[in-house]
């Protein structure tokens, strides 16, 4: 089984993340967390390229950069971990993608995103996916003492766009469960866990 | 004026890209070489991890990252160079792409290829594209002096694969010129020179 969370920064996702993977362990389920872009020595090499806000780029080369992080990731180690059975959360997925740099850097349409992701993907699509939706105030708010790295940097308008993306898939794709994260994060938690012990039994 | 330069590593195109530069530069003529993968600081980079025999990486992961320099090289060199009307002379671009991502290692059907390619080259297509053919053997032979990198470590069935491409590629686009590498550096000179001189008037 594979999950993914999404959101935009602040929402709240490690903090979900690591009470799914707990409850798992709980109940005796193997499970791994990984995140994106990194996850193999290379992924973590262009991580680092990526969040550097030293480094200019233009936003296909972005795109691209984001893509090669994760075809490697889901060869190297999320494909192999699903084949043991591991259920497998991952920390964003291409969905990001989607809503980063298709509705907020603009640089390709959205049918050429979806193409993009597929590829790099190697084709995978998660069970589940947990949107935490936040107002960007509450957000900023909560992001304030963290050093923002280069896609952080981007603005206020850039998140306006990031959100939109968001619940434009949310809106059009079975898999994704939009969560209120404004929420006690043990509410949340409870919704989360309704979903994904239904699709466990 | 866009031209680029293609064939197996071996055939001589760096000696008849430095021949036609000087042909230029004596014409007056404003022209600058550009290498793929390189030519900015991040691409550069890129073209490190790429070439680097001890970094192992999936065949599409290679084609993204090969697509991420590409982006790169295109949005920060080329079109600007272009745009102040400097012949750009290009060692490799998409075209290698074809052969070695696509005919090579097989990493996605040509049509995935070319769909990326025209992506990662922000819609940039070559004037003319002169390919050196060259045995595999006598390539080989030119070859066995130099510290081969990731890409040319893949051996003598990986470089057919990659000559089919070339001669794929010269016999479906116009703008490919066709050129017997076995001859003599002078020889071969003169052809790339009646072409590029009969495009410039």
């Amino acid at each position: 089984m594979l999950i993914s969370f999404e959101g935009i920064d602040g929402c709240g996702k490690t903090t979900q993340i690591e009470l799914l993977r707990e409850r798992l362990n709980r109940e005796k389920l193997p499970a791994e967390v990984l995140r994106e872009p990194g996850g193999t020595d290379l992924s973590e090499t262009i991580r680092g390229i990526l969040l550097n806000p030293d480094i200019m780029m233009n936003p296909v080369t972005e795109l691209l950069l984001f893509s090669a992080a994760r075809s490697e990731l889901v060869t190297q180690k999320v494909r192999p971990l699903l084949e043991q059975n591991v259920i497998v959360i991952l920390d964003r997925f291409y969905d990001s993608t989607v809503a980063y740099q298709g509705f907020g850097r603009g640089s390709l349409p959205i049918d050429a995103i979806n193409q993009m992701n597929h590829v790099a993907a190697h084709g995978l699509v998660p069970d589940l996916t947990f949107y935490l939706d936040i107002g960007l105030s509450e957000a900023s708010e909560r992001r304030k003492d963290m050093e923002e790295d280069r896609i952080e940097r981007a603005g206020q308008s850039f998140y306006e766009r990031v959100r939109e993306g968001f619940n434009y898939l949310a809106d059009n794709n079975e898999r994704f469960v939009r969560i209120n994260a404004a929420q006690a994060p043990e509410q949340i938690h409870e919704a989360v866990w309704r979903r994904v012990s239904a699709l466990l039994s």
